[in-house]
Order: C-alpha cells, then sequence, then structure tokens
C-alpha cells in the first residue's frame, strides 16, 4: 500500500454539510516514527464528540482540529509497521489515529492497546469493551450512583453509550426509561433492550411524557443530549437526584441556550457531574473485564449500524447526528 | 400586646416594588394551640430566598405564599406562652415564624430551638450560628470540598452566607477571592476579611477579572447568584471543579435564562451541586458548635446590617437585593 485514503478537514462544517467541508485526500502511507506504530484499519469508530473538534471553538475539551489535517477517531485494525515496543505487525490493535486507511500513532499518546483477539466480534472493541462501555460504566455506578429500585433515564439511549447505560442500570436493579427519536427507536427500547418504558423525544409534550413515565421523580438521569431535552427532565428530577453528564450533542455543532430550568439544580438540590472516557482510560483492563463478563453472558444487547467502506464515512457519520443509527455507528474499512 | 402588627402578602411584588405588594397589617396577638409556643420577636432576619416564594413559582423549594398571608422569615426572641413540651415563657428562642411583633409557630414544624443566651451579641444567632453559617460549612466542607491550597470563589461574598463561607475557605488554607458589587464592598473584603483577591461583579469584564485573579483556575465556586455571573464564572472554572450552589439571587424575582456556557460542565468536568440548609438543620447542634468555636476566637468577622423597627422591613429586605448591606441583613423589633 504505498497510497493512502485520509479524510481532511479543509473547513469547519455548517451544520450537517460535511461533504463541503472534510475530503478524501491521497498521500503517501506513512512510515512510523520512532515510538510509533501504523495501523491498517479493520473497522472506525464514528463518534459525537468529534464534531465539537471541527468547529473553530477552544472551550471544549480538546482544541479545534487544525484545518488542513486528518480528521482523527478510533480505530481499530491490525500493526502494520511497530517502531514501539510491545507492538508487532499482525497484532489486533485500537488507538486514536485517523479517518484512513493506515493511521500513523504514538503508541503512548494515541491510547493504543492491545486487543484480546479471541472476542466473538472484535466490532465490540470499538463498543461495549472499549470508550463507549467505560462511559456507560462509570456514568451509572460511580457518577450517578445507580441503586437498586432507583428510577434511571437515559437519552439517547438507541445509541452506542445510552443502550449500555441503560441494561447496566437494569442489571444494577433501577427501572429504567429510554429517550430516542421515533416509534421504531422506542420499540427498539422496550422489545430489544427490555428498558421498562421508553418516551419519544420527537412527541409532543416530553416533560408530560417523562412524567407520566416516572410519577415519583428520576433519580438519575444519564445526559448525552442537552438542549430542549435537558429543559423537559429537569422539573421531572426527583429530590437529590444526579445527572451524570458524558455529551452535550445538541451543542456540538452550534452553542445552544442554557438550561432555562437551571434553577432546578438548586430546587431539587440536584448533582450534576460531566465525565469524559479518556479520563479513566488508566482503568481500561478493570473496566473491560466487567463489561466483557456481560457481554459473554449475553447480557448486553449490542447492536451495530455498520456502514462498508472509507468512501462512505461522511454518510456514515451524518446518521449520528440525523439520528438514523440504532446502536454504534462503526465503518468497515476493509 | 393584644394586637399584633403582622406584615401580609396582598399581592405577587413586582421587582422589588414590596410597598405595593406586601402591607402591614394590625390583628389580634395570636394564642398558642396545642404543641405551639407564641414568641415575641427580638429580631427578624431578612433572606433573599424568601422572595422566591413572593411569586406564583411552583417550582421552588416551597410553595407560594398565599395571599393574604404573613410573610415568613426566621424570628428570634423570647416565648410569650408555650404549649408545645421543653419552652417556657421567657425563653430565648428562635424559629421560622412571620414578619409580625408576635408570631405563633408549631414547635416540631417551625424548626423552633432554644438558643445559648450567653452568646456575646444576640444576632450571632441569625447568622453565623444558625442557618447562614451552616450553609456555608457544609458549602465549603462537604459540597465543595475544599482542601489547602484550593482557589475558591465566592459570590456575594459581602453578604450574610458569602462572607461566612469565604471566611471558613481561608480557616481552611484555601486561597479565596470574593466577587461583591462596587469598591466599598470590595475594600471590605479585603482588608476586613482579609480575602486573597476582590472582584466587582459591577466591573467592565468580570470573567477576564477572574481570570486574572485566577490564572489557573477556580478549584470551587460557592455560588449565590447565578445569571450573567455564573457565565462569567464556568469558563474559569479549573478541571475537576466544584460548584456549589446555595443560593441564585439573580433568578428569584423573575426566571433567569440558563447559563450559556453550561457546556463547560462537561469540557471541564465539573461537579455542580444544589444545597440549601433546612436539609441539615437536625445537624445544627454540631454545626453550630464547630462555628461558634470560630466565633468566639475572633476568627469569622459578621458585620450586620441592622434596621430599627418593625416598620421599616420593606426598606430593610430591598437592601437585600439593591446589594447595599454589607452582613447579615437584620431589622430589630424592640
Amino acid at each position: 500500500m504505498s497510497e493512502n485514503r485520509v479524510w481532511t478537514l479543509q473547513a469547519y462544517p455548517e451544520g450537517l454539510d460535511f461533504a463541503s467541508a472534510i475530503h478524501l485526500d491521497r498521500r503517501p502511507t506513512p512510515e512510523p516514527a520512532d515510538g510509533q506504530v501504523t495501523i491498517a484499519a479493520d473497522w472506525l469508530s464514528l463518534d459525537a464528540g468529534t464534531r465539537m473538534w471541527m468547529t473553530p471553538r477552544t472551550d471544549s475539551y480538546q482544541p479545534p482540529i487544525p484545518l488542513g489535517s486528518p480528521v482523527p477517531g478510533q480505530v481499530m485494525g491490525r500493526v502494520l509497521e511497530s517502531r514501539a515496543p510491545g507492538f508487532a505487525p499482525g497484532d489486533l490493535v485500537r488507538a486514536f489515529g485517523q479517518w484512513a486507511d493506515v493511521s500513523c500513532v504514538d503508541a503512548l499518546a494515541s491510547g493504543l492497546m492491545k486487543l484480546d483477539p479471541t472476542v466473538s466480534d472484535p466490532r465490540l472493541h470499538l463498543g461495549p469493551l472499549g470508550m463507549n462501555g467505560w462511559t456507560a460504566l462509570v456514568g451509572i455506578e460511580e457518577v450517578g450512583r445507580v441503586k437498586a429500585g432507583d428510577t434511571v433515564l437515559v437519552s439517547a439511549a438507541a445509541g452506542a453509550t445510552g443502550m449500555l447505560a441503560a441494561q447496566i442500570a437494569r442489571e444494577q436493579g433501577a427501572r429504567v426509561i429510554g429517550i430516542a427519536g421515533g416509534p421504531a427507536k422506542c420499540a427498539f427500547l422496550t422489545e430489544q433492550l427490555k428498558l421498562d418504558a421508553a418516551i419519544d423525544h420527537q412527541g409532543p409534550d416530553v416533560e408530560a411524557a417523562i412524567a407520566q413515565a416516572a410519577p415519583e421523580g428520576i433519580d438519575v438521569y444519564f445526559e448525552n443530549v442537552g438542549g430542549p431535552l435537558l429543559d423537559a427532565v429537569l422539573p421531572n428530577m426527583a429530590h437529590y437526584g444526579r445527572i451524570a453528564i458524558c455529551g452535550l450533542m445538541a451543542n456540538y455543532a452550534q452553542a445552544q441556550p442554557g438550561p432555562k430550568r437551571f434553577d432546578q439544580i438548586l430546587s431539587r438540590r440536584l448533582q450534576v457531574t460531566g465525565f469524559f472516557s479518556p479520563d479513566f482510560a488508566h482503568r481500561g483492563p478493570e473496566l473491560t473485564a466487567r463489561l466483557r463478563s456481560w457481554t459473554d453472558a449475553g447480557k448486553l444487547m449490542t447492536p451495530f449500524d455498520e456502514t462498508i467502506g472509507l468512501d462512505n464515512v461522511l454518510t456514515a457519520y451524518a446518521r449520528l447526528f440525523t439520528g438514523a443509527n440504532i446502536g454504534k455507528v462503526v465503518v468497515r474499512v476493509r
């Protein structure tokens, strides 16, 4: 492979018009420098959070992607060449690389990790056995402090992280209500994930629908979305409730006004905590082992929304924001 | 005393026009029913939070004051008549009573408490040795988890609770920055309270002033105000910072838009917690004992903003919202 296809950011996209801003370039296949490896991608993980860095905003948790640079993203594949100790050609690995056929990554800075090749479906390494799983588990157990009998509400509950959070909360003995867009996803939540209730955020009065599903209030809200949805949830929180914020997807492309019902944090004595998975990446092995015990036992449903071909990345990426996906959005590169 | 003067709520006030809405009525002096006592007020505590219940909003932590009812508030004085076990005429007590010469209170529901008459200034029971003190102590120690070396920011730092929070944080070894309105209050913060820095929220660029005073970011923000001030603070929070919300004074008269920079909770992985003192009133004796050890040792400055005469309550109450007061606002009833 002497030529490498790489998606590069040429401009900060407007809304969902990714095609005008992100172009597929052809560049020479990279050679690893000392401490680096190159990875031939089998799959890319597409994540809503990346959208934040496709803006010129400097107040996110990562700086904006410089224009002209490859789009960063999680990749899983085989080591092509290694100049990093502990990694050899052919190893199955995961790292923060690029939307490209071949990513060149620094072993230390990229979270490069060797993966267990005996996992039944390797894509699990990009969902429940990776950052989505860690986020769901830490968010439910440690940030939300969910206990048996709690009423737990999860937004984007048909998405990669939300569906895991919802199922983990259910495993902990909570009553779980999922929020998703449209009847098909809501049916998925109650019929496939076996949640106790589902709420369609496209419905006419979401605040009233939550009140009806949780008349005693929400003890823990696992938040992925923000925007007007959060305003529908705040007056439905139980006193001393916890809100675990792992994402504010409604804000990524464009800043949103703050929640009008912010004062409910005081009135209801809520605890609102922002968290994100790179902060606990060092606990990956321990968290992954726990998650794998659930996936091996068939306790976590983990559908994938798979698109074939690196040239189709932008179409796949838009699915995250139009809400077309049920489950984790991945691209099969080869 | 056969006639009792009682401030009653005739309408929900607009802004600071209390005089059109709250009238001084003359009613018969109440007689205690079983389980009740009457208290002849020496002082009233005036608290910004009461303003929330002078609106028809039902989403606060107490229901609105019914029109035609006495305005509720904390009173300190002597028991006049008692039909509650453990209380006798002449006892020095504090309770949630009414803005009146004589309050009739239920011993259990009103937080009625006998006070130590040996405290040098009895007004201390309405400030540092009461709810303001409990709120400051719990907010700094337990909600904010302040530790030595932290940078702590306190809003309304010349107010009854803020000045205690700021001084307690300083006692814990934190670097403390106070926010107040105008040069006189800012001078009070640095010269009298010995805070490390003061920021005038009437100044031209509060966000930049905070950044300059805390270039490494704010570890703990003790929040009394909300509104635009919170937006100036959010981008100045250090990663993993805590925001302890004990009040949102800017919201009381009128709902405010939510903080535009709400997304900083996620970007900076903040923890935002609402709390209020009735929730830990059962810990009053333990908290009061600790606070008294500081007041007795002269470690807490506790100025009072005292107005003489029950007929001047409305003028005194407005001082809280125009920011005229330095320290705890009380009214000397007799």
